[in-house]
């Protein structure tokens, strides 16, 4: 790795989303921000004055002073990989433009998510998907590249699921989650809504939720990627937690699966550890024994949120194995797993 | 039905569900308060100074002037059926008591749900069970009686099943709630614990879940109720909302179950409408066509809270049909639940 | 009093306030809503579908299939009386059109409560400021008339100030409010800004609270209201409390104020009881002993929303008077104060 | 200073306070904690099984396996200076028993704050009133001391006084808190009180505040704390928000005050600054000029919680100022300002 920090934008620099990368781009040790991009509202003043603040970190003070330039290639951004944190409907356009103008995309947003030719990736899960570049330069010919993380809720599934597939084979997932209201962005969820409350619904979560685990732990055959053989039910729900989705979780194996052996496949789970990505924590998962854990807010933060952690293991009378589990939904769950995205594609030579 | 009102008490009036009791009885048209009593820390004391009232309606008046006495027989409570709202660790023994000495005890404790002779009774979902009085009388040789309402979260799971185990065969059933803090009683889940987060883990509420729904769908055989032949998977949270439980459930029948049936055998149950219960609500399940209904806040009240609500019914890729329900824990899920059994016992003839 | 129903219309019905008023008009024994308006982007269909229905009872069934007509004089309202819910930038000249064609426009808003002509009215404490009307009519010239409901917060502190001002001349308060989010409206204050949180800022509010109650109390002389000769400082900040504004006042006075000569004169309040409005509670104040009363939760439905509760009142030590007052802010602090003073204007015949 | 840390024990160490106490002593320069002690209840067994740990950092590793020993100096716990999280009841007798028994007691308990011989101290502010401890010393005859730390919204009301009281003399100070749920411990305040409500009650805090303010900004005259003339009034409200007490705060002064050097006093405050205490922040107060900060959620946290974060400075109409004041109630307001004060006494060698 040359000691010189990549020159890195944000687009979608002042949503909630965008705000964490900025967050977490901070003191970067191979990414140095140059460009923050938004919609043309936002565009145009210095980001400390365009941009409602929601976290509960200062904002760094170089952000502060760097003009917001509008998201498209017309603005030449000073940079050569982009983090796109821009809202869905944006996303798709506003992406391809800047893969066709030779810039390396690592979207948060699902618009390419489920594309044959884009790799959804999560690093310690299948990061071979990232053979589908060759695929989408060759189809769309872009001198630049767009790979995608994996919705929020998606990422923790499909994180500690990984261990189990490989392990035993899964054949059957029911979810049901609790998710925090920052996942809806700023303004988001009204506090009208939320308040000592819960919503049952969240518009096209569960659909993500069942087709982008599906892909997650499929294998890449001859250049494409099959989805698994897996049966996926997801019910999710808002709760009035601020960070942090809870995942209650029951599967079903192809092979015996015993607890103990369950246990062991999760909390020795490793990947890529060689590669000493800066934001890949030492073990992707943690199990933990206490009856009553994980918990959002005890639990979200650990290892910076870049860690699933898994409680309540124990038999399901109807499937095999019943658990539960919590990831940090903003920062492993978004800006935080694009941008170990990033580190991955760097790390494996895709861009120069 | 005579005119009078009958003389009814409350055992445990002090706490939370003993509350939801005097709010509730307050103008019943069938009975009337004539004690109150309580653990011994409690008792020799008006009520109005010996209880922390914490429902959001004022404490009835006649009931702020009853000296509270202790929960035992030897009390001499002047009253011939009483509602029990002990906590667990008393239940067994002091209802036992009562019964012994003459009493009928509704009891909402959880203590004598699970005993073979002690009917576990919601009106609407298995009233024949009643009969387990019988047996009860000659086994244990008592003038009084002991039945049960079922737990909070398993009474609206059993009332939203009842139905479609009838119509449809229920084989499976998964299910995940998310529970109010109201559940746990006064003072009950520490603000500390709660505030901004979700616990999964309620002693002892999943056990209940499942066993307690086998026995309130099996049939009466014989003089005792075998068990449905039935698979549930029950996963428990606690969640920040003051009152109303969410269940989210996924079903598995024997026969087929297309949706618009489900949603017909639903909405259109009724049972008992014909004894006039005062406490029973026209239709005891509500069907919700929302996209994101039911919710606690919106809907705990409806009827009452005497009703489970039902939404988001739609086929599951792993069972058949997957829901969302949503009922009063303190009001159906408890007090209220109790004061319909014993509705059901005077109308039936069981007390006199 | 005629008892047909007097034909009503409710502008701006489609937010958070406006809902209030077609929830409250529900069987109203004066009043008959038959006209529902709203901005052009909800007109044009059934109130059912363009109505995000946020209150926890039901939508009234009559409600469901009114049309929702245009907010604007042209639209020919079937009505001759009009609660106004709308927004602040567009009520002023909405509700001028509307009175200019011969509405009479009972305003929630706050665009024209400092208007020398315009009453501000709450009927405990100043009824006799409909005499502006007189004023009004010879300056505008207008067939119909404006009348405005006070700011939620200062309507509680404005009740409660009125009885002490009365008994013992206020010369200085000081109030620091806590308010609900849902005298933001609807989507109004975003989870993620309020969830565990408290932010002392609340857009306009300290202004109105100072100049509102200095009207409010002020005396009516030769056809003008004088502003009470009162020094007020507010400080107000918004709470996660769903409903119910709580407000910490202090206060000093002209002549000696006794403490059980303050709580005789709050809890003996009382002012035009002999009309007999239909919303009007029995008491507009009432006054609590427990040492931690009142609480929104338990305190703000107290006589349906439409009374203050006043609480902790003890000496100062800087002032003369310390206590806490709590009011519901979208019924008698919005929508049914608004109600209460239409139904003073038909009661006092300003409208035939 | 030396290099070997000083051996420390944590008396209440199972508490939510004692908890702060371990969490801030991990890995503290100066500090080693050798000793953890609580009520007889939780002694006997390790901390990590004694503990019902509920902040949201990993319990440290070293503190696990400590045994807990008895609160008594019986139990001949090994090191010198003991910082005391004991309930208000036990704190008395205890904390003099440990003092009689030669060790330095910082507590964090109000037992002894008021006594004339014992110093409240709060670093930048009365740094001076240690002086007290010769008086102490003589008086009582004790081979070890007690200093107290003040109470949690004290501290933070006295810290930002301090600096105006200094330039321009305070003679009243109104004050309205909104504390959060942590202030009152674990298991404290019970969710269904505080949840989506405010209750305007806290016992004995609002005498704390008025009583405890005047000794800390009074002067040393002759070995003795002469209180300061100057009149205040507190009510005192919880709100539910985990960390961070607010204060709307209103003052006169003596001298002339113009906004813009109070704004300077406050913000350019500094104190003690050269004896480099380790928990000491560069400025104890931060002032913001955002129009809608301080917030709890937002500001407890800066400057690792021991700042006191001063916002919306603007004149009052009743007074001369009017502020908003915030800060972390269980960090600076409670464990971390009675480890700033252990820092003091060794700083200025009154441990050997």
């Amino acid at each position: 790795m040359n000691r010189e920090r990549r020159r890195v934008g944000v687009l979608g620099a002042t949503g909630a989303v965008g705000q964490r990368f900025v967050q977490l781009l901070d003191n970067h040790p191979w990414f140095e921000v140059t460009a923050l991009a938004a919609s043309t509202r936002s565009s145009g003043r210095p980001f400390g004055q365009a941009c409602h603040w929601v976290l509960d970190t200062p904002m760094p003070e170089w952000a502060r002073d760097l003009d917001v330039l509008p998201a498209s290639p017309d603005a030449d951004l000073d940079c050569q990989l982009l983090f796109s944190a821009l809202p869905g409907d944006l996303a798709k356009d506003v992406e391809e433009a800047f893969a066709q103008a030779g810039y390396a995309v690592c979207s948060n947003a699902s618009a390419h998510r489920m594309d044959e030719d884009v790799p959804l990736i999560i690093p310690e899960v299948n990061a071979d998907h990232l053979q589908l570049i060759t695929t989408q330069r060759q189809k769309r010919n872009w001198p630049g590249l767009i790979i995608t993380a994996a919705n929020c809720s998606t990422t923790h599934l499909a994180l500690a699921l990984k261990p189990l597939h490989d392990a035993f084979g899964l054949t059957q997932v029911n979810v049901v989650t609790m998710q925090a209201i920052s996942g809806a962005g700023y303004p988001g969820v009204p506090s009208l809504d939320i308040l000592g409350n819960v919503i049952p619904f969240i518009s096209g979560e569960e659909e993500k939720l069942e087709a982008e685990t599906r892909k997650l732990l499929g294998p890449l055959e001859e250049g494409k990627v099959r989805q698994a053989n897996l049966v996926i039910s997801a019910q999710c729900n808002r709760v009035p937690v601020l960070d942090g989705h809870m995942e209650c979780v029951s599967a079903k194996f192809f092979r015996p699966a015993p607890m103990d052996e369950i246990k062991r496949a999760l909390a020795g789970f490793q990947a890529l550890q060689e590669l000493d990505l800066p934001s890949a924590p030492p073990y992707p998962i943690i199990v933990t024994e206490a009856p009553d854990r994980p918990q959002p807010r005890l639990d979200r933060d650990v290892a910076k949120g870049m860690t699933t952690v898994v409680g309540r293991i124990r038999p399901c009378p109807l499937l095999d194995v019943r658990l539960v589990l919590l990831g940090h939904n903003t920062l492993r769950g978004a800006a935080g797993g694009a941008i170990l995205n990033a580190e991955l594609l760097v790390a494996q030579g895709w861009v120069d």
